[in-house]
């Protein structure tokens, strides 16, 4: 599922990137910063959005539902730019999509993990859906079983990322509210996985309740180096959204850290497309 | 739209309550206070929750789904128990279940308060869709266009009541954050209305930061005071839901304010339901 992708660069298609919906812009954000040549598609599924709470089988489905629409796109590869579609469709999309490589957050947020940390102890935070998986903890065991893993669904999170309240005594309480206990430990972890897209965000708070001497795994920028691409040139964007867009475009200069005023996203009926398909493929 | 239903209590049909996903628990809890003889199907639309965070056009689409479901379960009423779906779908709902009455929690909600509200300034808390339409302010203005409404978007609190985080010094700084400002003003609401399903849960909070002397409605109360339904017999309840039963069951008990693990939820597959739905009709 993981591929290395040495003659990628070359290759003029897009990258397709998904996300439930507009957390992924973080993992976008670094893969731009380091591939700026390269073209980028972006799908939030901002209709259905957020994936964090709902079943494996719900979030497995609609992820499939955005493979599909990437791929009538004729991308190169696709990024899945969220933890709980990465933990419970990463491999249904690698078979759906084959030969097409598919990165998802999951193995790499771990093997960086596992580089950073001294005293082998790991703290995922996520999603409901994403720690109820023991996807991470899994990850981490089958690279080095004697890592201690400690997972903590920290949901709230998200909503208060969205809401921009990302500093200050409210989000400072949430954080401290959830993961203050594993710091007050002797046995405390010394590495963060931010393990959801919308925690970058908060990541001056989390530090504060963690303590500076302990390293924060950004799930994008950890997936970004499995990837070789086009180190110069402009940045080539593309918006897709499944609710409307003018919800969409406000939120964007928050989670991806540039302002992109000038790139109007397009709304796509996902229905419409995956009906088209399904009569096409009939 | 806001049917009186005087021969409502002989008909054996049931009532069908839908919600975006768990908020419609705190109406259905006023229904079955006041009605307990009555039939409830309750229709939670948890794979694609939450509502208050999308647009008017997809609230309204999913909406109109939900009202095609309960149609097939043969109810002799719809509560439209959210009040995101209330401002985006009432009308459609009524054209298109027509002569099955509606009820949506917007004009109760509005009439009460007007009839509460004695310094006739009041306050709307909701979710950012249903501040941002304006529904409220057009309802009271229409009843009495000598109150003041003011419309504050409480978004952070739908996350807080799922997450179980109603009372406590975060609860306390969100709400303090949100509506604190306009009571420091000498011309401060004496009334709030909880535009959104989840607020009920929060009360306590909202009371202490408004303070004693306000009144709070409850959407779910005001609403089920236009129903003249069986007030005697055995509560008999069905839950639907989209996304899987096991999150829905262990919410149940904080919103519905009553243990129900003795009624199991039904998943149903919306698509499917649909899809048959349209293939009878054409």
């Amino acid at each position: 599922m993981q591929s290395s992708c040495s003659h990628f660069s070359s290759d003029p298609r897009p990258i397709g990137v998904f996300d439930s919906g507009i957390g992924g812009l973080t993992v976008l954000r670094s893969l731009m910063a380091a591939m700026p040549g390269e073209r980028f598609i972006y799908l939030g599924d901002t209709a259905r959005v957020p994936y964090g709470t709902k079943s494996a089988e719900t979030v497995c489905a609609y992820s499939l539902g955005l493979a599909q629409v990437l791929r009538q796109y004729d991308v190169k590869m696709i990024v899945i730019a969220c933890n709980t579609a990465s933990v419970h469709a990463a491999e249904a999309i690698a078979d759906f999509i084959a030969p097409v490589p598919v990165i998802s957050m999951v193995p790499p947020a771990a093997a960086a993990a596992i580089k950073a940390t001294k005293n082998k102890h790991i703290l995922v935070m996520g999603t409901q859906s994403t720690i109820r998986s023991g996807s991470y903890a899994r990850a981490i065991d089958a690279l080095d079983p004697s890592v201690k893993v400690t997972g903590i669904a920290t949901q709230l999170l998200v909503a208060l990322a969205e809401e921009g309240w990302i500093d200050g005594p409210i989000a400072r309480a949430a954080v401290e509210r959830y993961i203050g206990p594993v710091f007050e430990n002797a046995d405390k972890p010394d590495t963060i996985i931010l393990g959801c897209t919308h925690f970058p965000l908060l990541r001056d708070v989390i530090v504060d309740v963690a303590g500076q001497d302990v390293t924060l795994i950004d799930c994008g920028e950890a997936a970004q180096k499995l990837i070789n691409g086009r180190t110069k040139g402009q940045p080539d964007i593309r918006f897709l959204v499944t609710d409307s867009v003018e919800r969409f475009t406000p939120l964007v200069e928050r989670f991806l850290g540039i302002s992109a005023t000038n790139i109007p996203a397009e709304h796509i009926d996902l229905t419409a497309i995956l009906n088209t398909d399904l009569k096409r493929a009939s």
